[in-house]
């Protein structure tokens, strides 16, 4: 077979509908095992290479994963080692050639190379093995996620998403998608995306959940699964602008029954992580230790708790205040397990949620903080389900009645308690990864003044 | 156990974290045959109801399945017959008794009633079993899902979404969410949500496929499966402004290897719909037959083999112009299979598609259309891979550069011949349910000026 030049003449194919079928079976790195012994095709980018003398090491990724591609020759002018010495980082190529287990190959297993084709040669790859600064990198985003380090994380979000839709999944919640486009910016403008629908203001949305307590009305127990926006002129290593959340909501559930869950969840999640990336917390260097101790049940503190506790480790909050990110650090590193505060004051808190009967000047919500100082991944609790208590609230909080009126029939039409809460997906990924820095936990964070690439 | 009180005393637990669990087991009717000679809990509300003398029928549903509870008394003055002649429609109840096996009742179970807690009576519930014009019905859609006919279509909505993701996992294909925000309203703006994001524009993403190139060539086969925004001015059955698109994108892969991929996907969603979901398929009266038949491959057309196809059936398109709904339809009703249409002309075609070598002025691009008239599902194909032909197209569109920077960089750091392809969600849950208004296959539609609730 012959090289193929790169260029626009590189790939051309036999016009109409016609198609050649590769020479060898193409397969994927991440399945070399299966084929040990046999001749293969492996389409990828040199990830790296190494000469001595007679013999040379190219090392390649295919997206999957890598692999060493080996070539002996004791011919000095061997047409392969030209090509082979051609070639630089990134460069595209499809290589063909045995299988063959061997242990000190990185995975286990190499190819010997019969056959190289150089789709093209790449120049001046900017991403190179040295240190390059965080702004240089976040702008060569859509190269970066080349790098073994953000390929890991990467990983290990779409492992985490998989554990998130599995989990609900097999418990029969059914799966409702709520709206991006929402009609009303009741709860003030300052933090919401605006956008004009055409003869009207629309907003992006910033959480499923009041939807969510639709479809449960109907569907018993739903989630929704989708990106959340907020616009926040805070430039902290945990916030994005644009972030994924799932959202479980359940009709007759009350805070212990959602404790419970996100619970469960968060054991699911750290399991199933522990299970299937090990490789990647390898890579990122993570620690798995403090993530095998995860377990049921997490230890619990209500707000008027914790507010001593803080004050002995030296936070300033004051009784009443919310906790900010300092205080979710204190509160964290207490516990080995994730903690879950409830009872918050009702002040501090959405107007739609559930006063504690005993103590109506606190809320029947809970908020998850992970262990090791990550702080909070979810947030939620119990419903008002009383029409009377929630029109008061709507009045309390100045919120007009009009946008609120499909929500406020929820509570006219069977009325029943509800629960949920919202998990945020960077953040699990951040903890699980062992990553301060919550920028590099999805494919194209969005920042503060950062939106390219 | 005394009757629970409507209103905001209803609910009331003792204060703090100590929970009461429920007397009796509280089970959801989709999992009832597994408890048949138990007493257990219902949690739900009042579909509907009928009494004949001495016997009560209720029928209550609770978000997974209805059933039926009945209730038996020679006592004219029996308590439980008051609280059963005060339900209405939409009630909010929970029902205890016992789960007895009875081939009359629908479900082949029923409960006999031992106990009922009425939580609300509902109050003049807007939807009833009269017709009520579309209009109303979209305003009130938050109740509408409650409806025996949406919810089954949600259902089957929920299970082409599961097909989708179990589709793409199974072939390992990586989860890579791409970005709602994106800098650049490139192609014009006339269609695009545009939003104010810190000191400059965004626009909301009509595709995640660009970013996708981007994390193909990281990962080799990835998807993206999120919302998507057109503000289109236009008011069809087909268009929805927010709609939900999974795109996967193959390094490596070229037309060919698309169009299979494509074709496994639906005959895999349409046999998973056919597999789970026959009852919702009865509910909605949608003739299994047609979807019986999928199966590949599928027939395939030419843009130039369509014309005069169409001409025939009396388009009055002129060749060179773009495929409009009707001509959708016509080439749809040729077969009972979706068919696949490819090689369309450069002009009416995205800057990005790899034109086929042969012949410059087609590119390499396929639509699906659904049997049966139901239209486009599909759409994709070859992205131009040559870094000097795409900086051509770009100026051919007259496209800025500098957007398009780290997009061209693809092309310049190991380009490879990479191909993909978006399959709308909502018009695939409208081809499968049968349903020919697409409003219906998502729980909170977006359509031109509808935006509540």
């Amino acid at each position: 077979m012959s090289e193929r030049r790169s260029g626009s003449a590189a790939f051309d194919r036999p016009p109409g509908l016609t198609y050649n079928p590769p020479v060898m079976k193409w397969i994927y790195i991440e399945d070399i095992a299966a084929w040990a012994g046999q001749s293969v095709e492996i389409r990828g980018w040199v990830y790296n290479k190494r000469s001595s003398g007679k013999v040379r090491f190219l090392i390649i990724r295919d997206g999957t994963g890598i692999l060493q591609a080996t070539h002996f020759s004791e011919r000095k002018d061997d047409p392969l080692f030209a090509k082979l010495d051609g070639l630089t980082q990134e460069s595209s190529v499809i290589v063909r050639g045995l299988i063959r287990e061997d242990k000190r190959a990185p995975g286990g297993f190499e190819l010997v190379l019969e056959d190289i084709d150089v789709l093209q040669v790449a120049r001046d790859y900017p991403i190179t093995p040295k240190e390059h600064s965080t702004p240089f990198l976040m702008s060569n985003r859509h190269l970066w996620l080349r790098s073994q380090k953000q390929h890991a994380v990467l990983e290990v979000r779409a492992e985490v998403i998989r554990a998130i839709r599995g989990f609900f999944d097999s418990r029969k919640f059914r799966l409702m998608d709520t709206p991006i486009l929402t009609p009303s910016a009741c709860e003030g403008t300052t933090t919401l995306f605006e956008t004009q629908y055409f003869d009207q203001k629309a907003y992006l949305s910033q959480s499923g959940q009041l939807y969510n307590e639709a479809t449960a009305m109907a569907f018993g127990k739903v989630y929704c699964f989708g990106p959340t926006f907020r616009a926040e002129r805070s430039k902290t290593r945990k916030h994005l602008i644009e972030f994924w959340m799932v959202e479980p909501e359940v009709a007759f559930a009350e805070l212990e029954d959602i404790i419970e869950l996100g619970t469960d969840l968060v054991v699911d999640i750290v399991g199933r992580v522990l299970e299937r990336r090990r490789k990647e917390l390898e890579i990122l260097e993570r620690d798995p230790a403090p993530l095998e101790k995860i377990g049921k049940p997490f230890p619990r503190l209500t707000y008027e708790q914790a507010v001593p506790e803080l004050k002995k480790r030296g936070s300033s909050m004051q009784p009443g205040e919310d906790l900010g990110a300092p205080e979710e650090s204190l509160l964290s590193e207490m516990f080995d397990l994730p903690v879950c505060v409830t009872h918050f004051p009702a002040s501090i808190k959405a107007f739609y949620m559930q006063p504690d009967p005993a103590r109506p000047d606190l809320v029947l919500g809970v908020d998850f903080l992970a262990s090791e100082g990550y702080g909070e991944i979810i947030g939620g609790g119990q419903r008002i389900h009383d029409p009377a208590l929630l029109e008061e609230k709507l009045r309390e909080h100045n919120l007009p009645r009009d946008p609120y009126a499909w929500y406020l029939d929820l509570r006219k039409f069977g009325t029943v308690p509800h629960s949920g809460f919202g998990l945020g997906v960077e953040r699990m990924v951040s903890w699980m990864c062992g990553i301060r820095h919550i920028r590099e936990t999805i494919p194209f964070p969005r920042l503060l003044y950062r939106i390219y690439p």
